[in-house]
């Protein structure tokens, strides 16, 4: 059996769009093997997106196509574009920037406008659904073996500019970057920002003091009742309640501001 | 490699349940390629997932068998059938109206009322769940290259009525057709129905003035808090607002009344 | 074509973790057909997901893998397993009980204790998301064919204590196990709990009268604002209303007691 093209969806149009979107496979590239990684993404929330998918496509395999529909500009003047990594996959989509942190992840190699197909799924290209009547023809062409170069001329990648956490021995700041569904915040901070001897640690969220927050290894150690800060899966410090949502209780979305503070013992140290 | 064989489930059953229509063709049609279309359709609401299937269905190959699961009214007197149509794909859902659009659109060649069958999956038919019992062995034997004669004896489809749109040249009429994952509302009014020369436009939603609507051709063009009439990729006019949800903030729901006026100036003419 | 290798996935950690695994299985188990049962059951709630699994794994062909992973422990205490079933059938997942009633319903063949894989997924384990780093790399081997004993060393798995109801002539007494996308509630009292000659039958629930309460057969027989108690497709009992959630009316959650009580004429007998 010949190796698996796999096709991978990531969307904010949810699954009745999304469906029309798999219908151009079944017509185009009937032997592809189609993912639905989410098609409920925060609606029109480009850097979630670009946090996600910059986690969630090197996973899949050199040579995967990965077809992106948070574009809120469609129709507008953002490009619709293909992007082909370091690793022979693909990233199809509008260029506002949610492709960015993928591509930087995986290495640009060459990038294109999207020429629209002759043909539309529908007969008729529509200007507000870009996902099934320009992006799915071109990822079709490229789940068949199309080179990229045959899907328009060479364009230039806009990233979106990412703030770095600042760092030093004694407090970090950063901000939240995803809400995932347990409502667990995941920040820009790096999973081990707190030294494991740090002492009277005090988070902020939007500048404001969160009470009763401790490190933690795992969800079960949280303190009920209490907020914790453990090591994500994502390799990033993420804010957690046990058995609850920290992002509803602590109103946090991303984009919020987040600090960290803590003393720290000198090592070796009398007194 | 054979061709796939696409079955497409468009059901408002939850996740869960539609995992037993997909273990029945694992056992049953282990090759056809499943594609979850939704399982989220509006409850019980028949309309909508009509008007859904008729857009979707159609974008598939040929061939293709779709099965629907919107049914309140399983175990009462509405038939279990399934439609071929003059395309050679196949439907299999509830005689109650659901499958009407689609099949129109497609053309009805023959429809037979399902038997039951003899080896239902759990070993015992359920009155609650057809799509279990009933419509899934039979799509699974549709999937497999049985005829549709063999699946039961003809019946005759049942079609709801559809309201066709008043359109004159300063005004039309018409309805909410569906609600989608972003608050759009879908009426049954032509993509066009207004004309680029229109002035003075008034919108009426179950007959009260909506304020502030102006015509456009993206989403990105409507003015914040404002609401936008454009032509939906659905190729009807569609109620819009910028990232928000028209439908929480004018209520709308499918079936509501939607009426637009227009003054027209004269072309050519002076005052 | 080789008969296809199904594995399901069945999670309460959103589509877009969910995903992290696929690929997992994209890289190392790329022909097997992943089926998506559901990721959005209860979270953190293990009987409901359990409940769930008993009743939808069985229905898939003898030698599939049933990945779960819900799993509020992760990085504690219980351990990381794979059962083998006597159908030849697998279980991934954490042993917190989540798998004891499906591998029940099967037969428990041998169960093993995971060893953590020499290379997990992303390069470096995780400690709070055993479902990628763990659980799907196993799944994935159990996919490709290999002995379950090869995957980690024979473990007793843990069972819950699941209440039986109890019956008789008068009257049940049970409990709420799930809790259906349209609300209705599924009781672990038989289908036919209440004989059909019952009469003035009382429903409690938390030990409150639950008024106009009758017995259907179909959703489409419940009177409109009333409460019906009908054998669902499981099997079992179920709370129900028309066109509307019993489950929100009635507040009715996993772990509610249920209790029946019904008045029976003697057969036979005269006044």
């Amino acid at each position: 059996m010949a190796r698996r093209q796999f096709v991978t969806l990531t969307t904010d149009i949810g699954w009745a769009y999304a469906a029309q979107i798999k219908a151009v496979f079944a017509r185009r590239a009937p032997n592809a093997s189609l993912v639905d990684v989410a098609h409920d993404v925060p609606r029109h929330a480009i850097r979630p997106a670009a946090f996600l998918l910059a986690h969630i496509a090197p996973l899949f395999p050199p040579g995967s196509v990965h077809l992106v529909v948070v574009d809120p500009g469609v129709g507008g003047s953002r490009a619709p574009v293909a992007v082909e990594t370091e690793d022979g996959s693909f990233f199809v989509g509008p260029d506002n920037g949610v492709l960015g942190l993928a591509v930087r992840a995986l290495g640009e190699k060459r990038t294109v406008r999207l020429t629209p197909p002759d043909r539309p799924p529908t007969g008729r290209r529509s200007v507000t659904f870009d996902g099934r009547d320009v992006f799915a023809p071109a990822a079709a062409r490229l789940a068949n073996g199309a080179s990229l170069t045959r899907l328009g001329r060479a364009h230039r990648l806009h990233q979106l500019v990412w703030p770095r956490p600042q760092l030093d021995d004694r407090s970090s700041r950063g901000e939240v970057l995803h809400v995932d569904v347990f409502g667990n915040a995941i920040t820009n901070l790096p999973g081990d920002a707190v030294p494991p001897t740090a002492q009277r640690l005090v988070l902020r969220v939007r500048n404001r003091v969160v009470p009763r927050v401790s490190v933690r290894r795992t969800y079960e150690e949280i303190p009920t009742g209490g907020v914790a800060l453990l090591a994500s899966s994502f390799g990033l410090l993420e804010i957690a309640e046990r058995n609850g949502s920290a992002a509803e209780r602590l109103r946090l979305a991303p984009g919020d501001s987040v600090s960290l503070a803590w003393w720290r013992p000198r090592s070796g140290a009398g007194k």
